[in-house]
């Protein structure tokens, strides 16, 4: 006799008492997951099937952190002073330049390995790495090229995160300058080598790694270089990154450079597609939002890191009213917490327009200002690595993140506020297990491998930071 | 033969690696512990000496939860939702009073429980309770006028963290109206009433409890009895609280009914001095921080409450080189944590005025912003709770934060730079124990009596919350 119920016919069975399908809670979820590790099938109002796995909570799918720049992670902490009259982004870039020019391929290793055992604690299952660490610390090739790129994929797969590989192409110092600064020696590279890395990376064949490419900037790569990397991008299948208009002054150089403000310029001379993410895109007109929406292209906002840096707070009324894909990335990594990253989208706008609930659009029949940006995130997230199928759907990842209900922030809370409740009223990471692939990392609220990515990084730290 | 060696001589004798003494990293300290719990010697650069307790971790003394309206906690993350065109201040406490009109003295004992359990997670050590809840749900008193400011005591005795029990004078619905709203008829109080409640507690002669006073606000009472209770409270030990400023529409109205701003009524109309101490003070002109700074009084100020109630942002480049006391409050509980508050206390005028590190000031030899701002709120709290003296010195409560020196975003991290990056760059709690007059509350980041806390509350929750 046939097996009629296909939720119980195939490898791996999880039962959850909530799961998060399709922006809504649903009561008792079987989830299928293949051999691969992705979702065969969601099924929903089912009693455990025998045999199945109960995850021990409510179930979020996992969380895309779309910007990363995994050697910061060492930084985190220690330019929280100032010694002059002002600092701001561009002094934070001095001084974190000084620690990229220290890391080495092992240090790279032990620090992302720890980053990403964070990023999993804080419910993110996938990180794309904007990555322009390319060569030695002197400047010259490492007898690999791939050398870097390699240790970060490496880092992913012992921390068991998914990555996506964005090699940066960075030329120039500024919109008026030929060559990059002595101290940006280690980032130069041309459309050639960033396409190979990626290559590199795509060859590896891994279901957890896969690539795309990156222009750092406007201001760091000429215009025939980045028409170039956005014309050989169309005969690739990942998603190109750019951060821009994270800055003012960014804004005034292009405008001074091109007569028009950056988001305008790329807009206008580059064919952007759904396969572009805008870093940051901070400073915008509501015409720059509308040619964003034109194109397709999506936008990933850093909350805790613009905040950090003082970039200033986006158009996020304009943004969520667009359509335009939105995705959030942890950037330096002073929170690897996407809860955090949406409580503070949320509340920077609420401070600047002094009223509460900004990103709700009832008007939409999306009351929950938790449900939408979370969604959104969600869908932006998947775009900006590269997926087309993500969350607890069929074809999916299964990529996981089980609540502990008894959180302080979540205990006591009714079902159907749990997401409001998580994103606002916790403190504490509130995950007591993270799977990736239909893989466990998390248990108990702590990573499997957590021992040694400490060790490792302890390591790292003790000889970058000998001298303070 | 004498004992020569006062560390050693006394009852309990308390050893750390490093503790955060009069602002600074001290290495080898012994903390000697009377009966009564207060810190008798603080030695530094000595070794363990026989039979002391060894913290496991560096110590930096407990913070003061300047503001803390208890009942709100049930509240948190149930407020995250849109229904109408705008959502402010006005339409959240509609709502908020909505729980107010419900919570009885046994819920409110249990809520109370657990959220002071999570305040001791989060490293604060006194609270000082805002209470305007004093009636029965229809307004009438009870049997004894105090039920619900000694539930809140006996949750404080419970949880084993100090309070400073605040009764708020509450008269009238605004500036122009005579009596309370219907709604409000809980808060009902003359000063006659807060004077009695405000006994009652030093009645109890806690080691861990005392009282003050507190006006609701401008508009919530009439100018005789805001100076009535001003008179009477020179008579008294404790403190004076008043929420002020939080909201443009109060400066507004006060404007209006007065023809001048709140602070600027209140430094002209009531002898202010260093007993009072004003909350939020969101809204003000460097007039008004002048006048403040003259009378010696203090400012309160929420972060995390502010940003969720799109309050506004303080003038903290003004507060702080006023020298105005400043303390942190939780408020409405969305975070139980003053390392988030004083990251987004710095953060929000990062994002407003587009720079870094706002609160350093290096000109003072002050370069840490963390330091600068963890230094102001111990002292500024300590005032605010009606202490003398409160920190890691003689005389003062034997309160100590034991860091867990392993978490994520301390890992690694030199000694010198500890305070910035817990500041700055932890996600989860990273205390892994908290003591409170010389006493244990949390051990291994868990408070000793989480079990029963949680079960309270979980309770209090399902009552309330049924019809969710």
């Amino acid at each position: 006799m046939p097996d009629l119920n296909p939720c119980a016919a195939d490898p791996r069975l999880l039962w959850a008492p909530q799961a998060w399908v399709q922006g809504q809670w649903r009561s008792d979820v079987v989830l299928t997951v293949d051999v691969n590790g992705q979702l065969l099938e969601v099924c929903t109002g089912m009693a455990a099937p025998p045999g199945a796995t109960r995850l021990p909570g409510p179930v979020l799918p996992g969380m895309v952190n779309a910007h990363s720049h995994a050697f910061q992670r060492a930084f985190a902490g220690l330019a929280e002073r100032r010694s002059g009259e002002r600092d701001d982004f561009w002094s934070w870039r001095d001084r974190m330049y000084a620690v990229a020019l220290r890391v080495t391929p092992e240090q790279l290793h032990a620090i992302a390995t720890q980053l990403y055992t964070e990023m999993l604690r804080g419910g993110y299952t996938q990180v794309c790495e904007f990555h322009y660490l390319h060569h030695d610390a002197d400047g010259s090739r490492y007898a690999d090229p791939a050398e870097m790129s390699l240790a970060l994929v490496q880092a992913a797969q012992d921390a068991g995160i998914g990555i996506t590989l964005l090699p940066v192409l960075y030329q120039r110092a500024g919109f008026t300058q030929a060559t990059l600064r002595e101290d940006q020696r280690r980032f130069a590279s041309t459309v050639e080598l960033v396409r190979t890395l990626s290559s590199r990376v795509n060859a590896l064949m891994s279901p957890l790694a896969r690539a795309g490419l990156a222009v750092h900037s406007l201001r760091a790569a000429p215009a025939e270089a980045v028409q170039e990397l956005a014309l050989q991008a169309r005969f690739l299948d990942g998603p190109v990154h750019i951060h821009i208009a994270e800055q003012t002054a960014e804004v005034d150089d292009c405008l001074a450079a091109t007569g028009l403000r950056p988001i305008e310029w790329l807009a206008r001379h580059v064919p952007l597609d759904h396969r572009w993410h805008l870093v940051h895109a901070t400073h915008t007109t509501p015409g720059e939002i509308e040619a964003v929406r034109r194109s397709g292209a999506g936008v990933v906002i850093c909350p805790s890191t613009e905040a950090n840096l003082g970039d200033g707070l986006c158009d996020l009324p304009g943004w969520l009213a667009s359509d335009t894909p939105l995705s959030i990335g942890s950037d330096s990594h002073m929170s690897r917490s996407w809860v955090d990253e949406l409580r503070w989208l949320e509340y920077g706008q609420r401070l600047a327009l002094r009223r509460r609930n900004v990103a709700a659009a009832p008007e939409l029949g999306l009351a929950s200002t938790a449900a939408r940006l979370f969604d959104r995130s969600i869908a932006g997230g998947a775009a900006a690595a590269g997926f087309e199928r993500w969350g607890l759907v069929e074809g999916a990842r299964a990529d996981l993140l089980v609540l502990d209900a008894d959180a302080p922030g979540l205990l006591g809370v009714p079902d159907s506020h749990r997401l409001d409740a998580l994103v606002f009223a916790t403190n504490a990471l509130a995950f007591t297990e993270v799977w990736v692939a239909g893989q466990r990392r998390l248990e108990q609220g702590l990573h499997i491998r957590q021992r040694e990515a400490r060790a490792g990084f302890a390591h790292a730290m003790r000889e970058l930071w000998a001298e303070l």
